[in-house]
């Protein structure tokens, strides 16, 4: 796997800078089964709106259920596939729209299953494994394989694995997997006591 | 600052397993501006779908720029500001709710944020500080008093500093303080394969 550490104006934590979004999967290696706890201990706390929790995570991994896997495969998009085929491990991120202490909606629902799947990612990095976040695939039929709720929002498909050979990616992808990873200058995200206003990085 | 280390089956990374969202903060200390900068460059590394990166940070810091900081004070629901006002920075995260490259809808516009928000809030556990994010805040007045624009969605704000003593804590917010944390059982949150079917943390 290329190593690609985030470029930043002053150091971060290096589990932060060291997890990007691979392709090349090992295509034979199972993720054990504590690393695969770890990864979702890891979301289990995250923060969270009143403690709501509202992630729902479906975990499918080839080497313990190969249908549910299958299945699972089947609803990604064709340039997904492509790549993720060789993941041994897919889990599909939803949020429940309302809270569970009073069913009001919880606007904050979508905001804290990504918190929660980023954990997840990081854990991934620590432990020295691949996890890329997808949201190409068929979501009704996600729905339907997985029996998804039909008020509960289907969000990203996560590929997870350990690290595979460039040679093993579809042609395809190679370029993009050695490509350095880009990210807008901070200014133009983050502001300084009004919205437009470009917080500078000179220190 | 009490040191809630989150109980797993199996052990997690260290930073995720020591962020929790604390109350106490240090009225007199400002965040260094490194640090800061350590905070937003975690964030703008987070993961999102086409790379669109659609967070958008608006940052007031009571020792930068004291009359942003009470204005966003002045945003912040009565609960909160009882705490909150010892915080020396706030943070507020917002969504563009469409893509850059097409200007279609992004549906993970939210998610992606919360991923931010929480690289961010992982960024500060690794550095010693304190965040904490809230929803309770008047969305109105933040949009007024930042310019924020009418179609951008105003999730989060991040309150962030050094820890503080317990009893410059508001007296009602000191038990919960000390409290443990607390998660659902990880089957009710993860499950295996389907809908509602438990993953169990039995190895």
């Amino acid at each position: 796997m290329s190593d690609k550490i985030a470029v930043t104006a002053v150091p971060i934590h290096s589990v932060i800078a060291r997890r990007w979004s691979p392709r090349a999967f090992d295509a034979v290696r199972a993720v054990e089964r504590e690393q695969l706890l770890a990864l979702l201990e890891a979301a289990r706390w995250a923060p969270s709106c009143f403690g709501d929790q509202p992630w729902r995570f479906v975990v499918c991994d080839r080497f313990d259920d190969a249908e549910a896997w299958q299945g699972f495969q089947d609803c990604l998009a064709d340039m997904n596939h492509l790549w993720a085929k060789n993941a041994p491990v897919l889990i599909l991120a939803t949020a429940v729209p309302n809270f569970t202490h009073n069913d009001e909606p919880n606007r904050w629902h979508q905001y804290d299953v990504g918190a929660a799947s980023e954990n997840l990612c990081l854990q991934a990095a620590a432990l020295g494994l691949v996890a890329h976040q997808m949201g190409g695939f068929d979501v009704d039929r996600a729905r339907a394989t997985f029996g998804i709720p039909p008020e509960v929002d289907v969000l990203a498909a996560i590929a997870v694995g350990h690290p595979g050979a460039l040679d093993e990616l579809a042609e395809d992808f190679r370029d993009a997997e050695q490509q350095a990873r880009f990210r807008a200058p901070l200014g133009e995200r983050f502001f300084r006591g009004n919205w437009g206003n470009p917080l500078l990085t000179s220190c």
